[in-house]
């Protein structure tokens, strides 16, 4: 037998854990010291009222938490939270959630089913728990976590559009910024996990123009969906680099690891990657080995905002940022508001959208817009808003 | 800004792409020049009939294929291949299935749902595809990808005890062997994804007694289903070498990769993993570092044959034997056989389980049991196999 690390004439060199990420790995998230008395989780219920789902959790001393359930995906997800994730939960003191998240990961053997449909499920779930655990302890919800080092949240608005003209891209991102006064952009590159020459010529006109139209105040960021081969992704870093933008995301496809950090180590500007990642050690390996530089879990694709937390502590040890990607839209705005109200290394922009989709909520501490670029983030217990009552009536639950 | 490649110290080795793997990948799986007219999908179901859920897809001139659907995933898993994979191949030409894999894939951005409920359903769905092509060409389904090299297959048998004595996991294994005449059997180590006290007391006294019972011509396979850290998986590695184990399957969680490859560095016997592995790419990362010897898509796990025979031909380019992982009972067996039948670098042993839970078939050309050790691959059209007619008047279509 060929020695295996002559075989193939791969990297060879030998892993060696970061302890700093040890280290930040082992201290507990929950800060269960705010609880005095357990708060057992009665129910756990799957509910859609129109067009959205929704989850509702109670203790047995009749306090409820809830989340906005990700409707787009929960749509295709609901038997797994249904019949592989809430089982889990019923009956547990919901201050041990940071326990029962390795419990449901265990249970039934869901770490095979590690993946979107099954950590959006985990995702809502903790964050219904989390709802009513901050209620319980009558704290905001990036208080479980640790200090509140933040009450307002400077906000990024993204584009999702892709194809149009150079200068309808510009119009659309200027409509963007008007709402919401958002001091830093997001937009799209490529043609979604490939790239033509009708999309190059788009990319490199866009790119100079968007610096041109807003400035040197505007924070301009990028992504690429994975739409590039290296070659292409540094052509087009190079380009950012001049036009000073502070973040390229994906420049080719999220599970490209070694050709993602070729491009990282052949540019300066940060490379951002982490919506498609599901295992909080594939997030490791992307720290340790510098593969990126702005670090994006999505805090419902990567199940929640406890693991998320995890993540960014892991980044702070590297010395890099924790941005939060933010799938769809529903509550995701106002789930980043308190993970950002706690961590700190969390970048200079969060991403909000002013969707018409959201779950209707109301709220007495924050109007939950963009103000002049700045998304206050609610005081109250827990989440911070409550449910619609149109919507509670109109609500069925959803078996299987 | 420090330099990326000093700022961890973490593997700095630039990635270089082996061109054998891009050969093997460059090539089409699909033998499509069997079928010389087109093959229009018509309609795809899933239907379920009593416990069991199967696919049966028709085209548009009356050829039907089927699959058994993994029904203890599809119990969870059902709205995703209803809502997410089937639309996608609707009204399609089924010759052009190997593309229609990379159409699925983009729509609806189902590349972030890359994971095991979203791959059972591709996989069943291209099973059912590939019966029907089958059965257009009259050709075994094994030939739809090249030349049949294997009409019989030595298979191994598989326990799933873990926690009971020595001495009651070698009355079982004998049993297995007892029934089936394999030359090969496998078994479980650790206490699944963690160890302790008791499973290192029973590990450490099977591992001598399987090769003292069974003797030198028995194939011994161990599965430690990511029990250990890395000394405790050398330390076990070890002593299988003493005993001959031709291999040791997930010394460590399937995602700590290096420490996987520390491993297999630091051990002669092969490593073997990819039961958990949704990614092509991870495959081609696995195979190009070293990290494993024996590469294990599950074929259903990792959605279906053609991916599958592509990380084959990976595993190929690198000297490397590929033996599919087998998940759940269903007919599992029958599309390894198949697999095996046309696939050179199998290894030496495939899984069989003697299920009571498969989807009741009948078949002309082989009676579906190990008998001396060996499986015939079914010779017919497709898979070979007719459904049983009650399970056929039984069956109602799952909606959403």
């Amino acid at each position: 037998m060929l020695s295996r690390r002559s075989l193939l004439g791969a990297a060879g060199a030998a892993y060696a854990a970061n302890p700093k990420i040890d280290a930040a790995l082992t201290r507990p998230v929950v800060r269960r010291e705010l609880l005095k008395e357990p708060v057992l989780i009665q129910s756990i219920e799957l509910l859609k009222s129109g067009k959205h789902f929704f989850v509702r959790v109670r203790s047995t001393n009749g306090i409820e938490g809830f989340a906005d359930a990700h409707s787009s995906v929960m749509a295709s997800a609901y038997p797994i939270l249904l019949k592989r994730v809430a089982p889990s939960f019923l009956k547990k003191d919901a201050r041990d959630v940071e326990v029962l998240l390795r419990h449901v990961y265990l249970a039934q053997s869901n770490y095979k089913w590690q993946g979107l449909p099954y950590w959006v499920s985990v995702a809502v779930v903790e964050i219904a728990i989390l709802d009513m655990l901050g209620k319980a302890a009558n704290q905001p919800l990036g208080a479980l976590f640790g200090k509140v080092i933040r009450k307002t949240i400077p906000v990024y608005r993204a584009s999702g559009n892709r194809g149009n003209s150079p200068e309808a891209e510009i119009e659309y991102l200027q409509k963007l910024v008007g709402e919401t006064g958002a001091t830093a952009i997001k937009y799209r590159l490529g043609a979604r996990m490939e790239y033509n020459d009708a999309s190059t010529k788009r990319d490199l006109a866009l790119l100079p123009l968007t610096r041109k139209t807003f400035g040197a105040g505007m924070s301009i960021y990028a992504d690429a969906n994975g739409s590039y081969d290296v070659p292409m992704a540094i052509r087009i870093g190079r380009l950012m680099e001049e036009q000073k933008f502070a973040f390229f995301e994906e420049p080719v496809p999220f599970d490209y690891y070694d050709e993602t950090k070729q491009i990282a180590d052949a540019l300066k500007i940060p490379i951002a990657l982490g919506e498609e990642e599901m295992s909080l050690r594939g997030f490791r390996r992307i720290i340790e080995s510098g593969t990126a530089q702005v670090i994006q879990p999505d805090l419902l694709y990567f199940g929640g905002l406890i693991r998320s937390i995890k993540v960014a502590r892991m980044s702070e040890a590297a010395g890099l940022d924790c941005t939060p990607h933010m799938s769809g839209g529903g509550l995701g705005f106002l789930y980043i508001a308190h993970f950002a109200s706690v961590v700190p290394n969390v970048g200079a922009h969060q991403e909000y959208k002013g969707d018409d989709d959201n779950l209707p909520v109301s709220c007495a501490t924050s109007s939950l817009k963009s103000e002049k670029g700045m998304l206050t983030v609610p005081a109250g217990p827990g989440l911070g808003v409550e449910l619609d009552p149109t919507l509670l009536r109109n609500a069925t639950p959803i078996a299987v």
